[in-house]
């Protein structure tokens, strides 16, 4: 036995006070999994309990004062901390930052958070329905309120925003600022190419979308190019619900959901890629660091670029569509597919066209919907725009950038879930994942050549082999814009997504 | 606003810590659900972790100090305590009954019973599909050494045995000679009339379970009788698992499970029912009381009265079917079942025949499952019999009381979970609830004599009211016995249920 140092120990019994924390939320992110799947209606206002419990406690333990204590004496150590890109260093730097953040919370925000959120769903999930926004609006408000209360509580520069205090929840780092230099220039550039491509003349067919495919057959569907992009169903599983979403409720168990509608099976297969790219990311991480940000996800952005990279750079290559249709067509067995060749499923996955839902939009046009919910939730939270204007507000930035006229709040307002959780500074993640996504790939087709040709024979291993070494087995070493930098040897841009787009849709759109 | 005086603030807070504590219990029931029916098995050794952490919490909770105080305190006050049947009484009393137990057990203890169970459970799982009983021996072992851990932490009378430590969890009140001496008179008058049913040539025709149904059906009708007996589906789910239960994970949120074969619809037909009275039961116990045992069930007998009750009084009475059957042939929809008359599938519905698996067991010779394991967990625990000489144990009784050889443990000693999970002592209370279920009946068909019209209507709601009424909404009032003496002006005997055995089987075997 060798002697352990008074800092180890420290350092060994804040590992496992983390490992309890992590280990309580994986039971916090179950309820919630299971409350968007197979809950029963009646078991809503107890289960919002149960929640609000768990984070109460879970808040308890990570603010509890002996972890200060052991980050403070860990932190003195130089061979725990001194070397930057370290395992200790980097788990030491997280936690550090995670607890000063933590403790400007008081418990009794948290666990008001928690239960307004889990209420508010429900009326959202009610409001949306009815497409009645004034049924949501008290909840919004109310929402927008403890929203605002946290972003105080967290703090901002003086020359910040309140935006600033949430975004640090999901890209540490980034400013809203920040991100409005960076979607300025892809804004510039976008508008143009989509007011080109709508103005084509040769448009894809587009029928593929259109042909009737039962629920069960899309399942199979689904299953089967999850398998294939490299899912591992003995560690996970897939399930349906209204939003799609993909959760880590434990080590070796991280669950994906899909939604599937008769009439358009491209949907499901679009949102199944795009969860399985997040949920390769987590079976990807270190299982034995649960607990540790060196088991963990860099941010929501990086975590955008992972889904995005397999729903759009794979899924929507045609070397993809040249292994996949035979398959589609052998699983879901209907005679309406027998007239489409992978060229033809390839142009019509590729289909770039103003719409309302977020969650459907092309790739192209989906990043209008996020600089437009980034720049509501902005004024919202600034004070500029109260709650009740917000549809109208929604409908008159949509038409300036999508050019058409939103018909109602439910394919307005209320379409997304995220509000209605709090989640505000969230949603420019999405399409800063598009732009990490295309950033990434450009660096990885250099370094694997036959890229395409491997995904013609169906083989995505490669691709997932080096998003597990140089990503996903890295846990948070790196902040985003330096792991972008560190492996694409260049900031973070918009050149990458705009050529990735550009490149595509010219020869489909004959532009 | 009144004074409120400290002992009625040494209540309230004692009631919310209960709370509390019954809360954080229904997120480990939701984890235990869960683990039964969608996790994948990835996530197994993690969940097992999860349990063991919400197992230690909830034991610190009940355990602390506080409880103790607030105990003393509200006791001393005769307005809490004074009259035994007012709730706050019944309440105190169960209260303090739970916290000398559970004080009595360190909490290292606690974690590990946990942690084992769900682990011994997954070995047990693959030691029955293997038939490999050496797999799971090791398993067993460890679970009779924690369990006689926990017997000699509880204590009992110097002239009990441990055995009745651990009853006391299941069935308050009841010692293992107590049963013996109700067990012993049922077996001396049961034993000769299977005989006698075994002897008699005319026997229903028992084609009824041959039908192959496919699973899809057997869920609608699964579905429909449950509904139709009254289980609430706003409130509560039925899924599929191996082992069919009834698990409450909330206020609002009652799951049962059932299972399918395709060969006989009649064993998930007699499983839903059964799980259904479980449900009906946890349905009824007032919301309110959450946390109370005003608003807990009684024992694990009185529970299994109420899913025997729904399963056998109710689901295997010529009334029933003769309501049921053209259900059933709608539901179905097979040919093979034209030709069955509601008197006819009474018939095979009440089929007497001795059998390997308990859970597949007829109505009469379940109870001599029960009456065997009752004998061989107690001389496990006596240390009268090893774990490996179990199998040759088990064979040996199994021939002497059912008369047939068990070709393999998988149809032996490994068909039941319970032991895998250290479910010692909870056989007994399933005969148990077979006496207590005839004896209700017996009094709810003197005050609701037309009951058995409203069955052949389909109407069920009569019943459920009087058990509502009667046994739900009254909480934890009664013990066992108590409430037996209290609803039917009798101690618990054998007569009621050799009643209700011989006055069917008689005339359906012409005996």
């Amino acid at each position: 036995m060798t002697t352990t140092s008074a800092t180890n120990t420290a350092y060994k019994t804040l590992s496992k006070a983390m490992y309890n924390a992590a280990l309580l939320g994986s039971t916090a992110a179950l309820l919630g999994w299971e409350q968007e799947t197979y809950m029963p209606n009646g078991g809503r206002e107890h289960r919002a309990n149960q929640l609000a419990q768990l984070a109460g406690m879970t808040h308890k333990m990570i603010t509890a004062a002996e972890i200060g204590e052991l980050l403070s004496t860990s932190e003195a150590d130089a061979s725990l901390a001194g070397e930057p890109t370290s395992e200790s260093a980097v788990n030491l730097r997280e936690w550090r930052r995670a607890y000063d953040r933590a403790t400007k919370l008081p418990q009794s925000l948290v666990e008001e958070i928690t239960k307004t959120q889990s209420l508010s769903q429900g009326e959202w999930a009610k409001a949306r329905a009815e497409s009645d926004f004034s049924r949501f609006q008290p909840w919004l408000e109310k929402i927008l309120d403890l929203t605002r209360q946290k972003a105080e509580c967290y703090g901002y520069p003086s020359d910040g925003e309140p935006y600033d205090a949430l975004l640090e929840e999901y890209e540490p780092g980034a400013t809203a600022a920040q991100i409005e230099r960076i979607f300025t220039p892809l804004r510039d550039r976008l508008t143009p190419f989509v007011a080109e491509i709508a103005a084509s003349t040769s448009k894809p067919a587009g029928v593929l979308h259109e042909i009737q495919i039962p629920k069960e057959d899309q399942k199979a569907l689904s299953r089967f190019v999850s398998e294939s992009l490299g899912f591992d169903f003995g560690r996970g599983r897939i399930d349906e619900t209204t939003h799609p979403f993909c959760s880590t409720v434990g080590i070796g168990d991280t669950r994906i959901t899909t939604r599937y509608r008769d009439d358009n099976f491209a949907d499901a297969l679009g949102s199944t890629m795009h969860e399985t790219g997040h949920a390769i990311y987590e079976q990807g991480l270190r299982g034995e660091c649960f607990g540790m940000p060196m088991g963990s996800t860099v941010s929501l952005g990086i975590h955008e670029s992972q889904s995005r990279m397999w729903e759009n750079q794979v899924g929507r290559s045609i070397a993809f569509w040249e292994w996949f249709a035979p398959h589609a067509k052998r699983i879901l067995g209907v005679p309406a597919l027998d007239a489409f060749t992978a060229e033809r499923m390839y142009r019509d996955a590729n289909i770039v066209e103003p719409s309302y839902i977020r969650v459907e939009a092309d790739e192209a046009t989906y990043n209008m919907h996020i600089m437009l919910r980034f720049e509501l939730e902005r004024a919202l939270l600034r004070g500029d725009l109260s709650v009740k204007d917000l549809p109208a507000a929604w409908n008159r930035k949509f038409k300036e950038y999508l050019g058409i006229d939103v018909p109602d709040d439910r394919r307005g307002c209320l379409q997304d879930v995220h509000w209605a959780f709090g989640l505000m500074g969230y949603f420019p993640t999405y399409t800063l994942g598009n732009l990490y996504s295309a950033q990434f790939f450009e660096t990885i087709k250099e370094q694997i050549p036959d890229l395409d040709d491997q995904f013609r024979r169906g083989e995505f291993s490669d691709l997932k082999s080096w998003l597990n070494q140089h990503i996903h087995r890295q846990g948070m070493r790196y902040h985003a814009g330096d792991l972008c930098t560190h492996l694409t040897g260049k900031e973070l841009g918009a050149d990458p997504l705009m050529r990735h787009l550009e490149g595509k849709l010219r020869p489909i759109y004959g532009i």
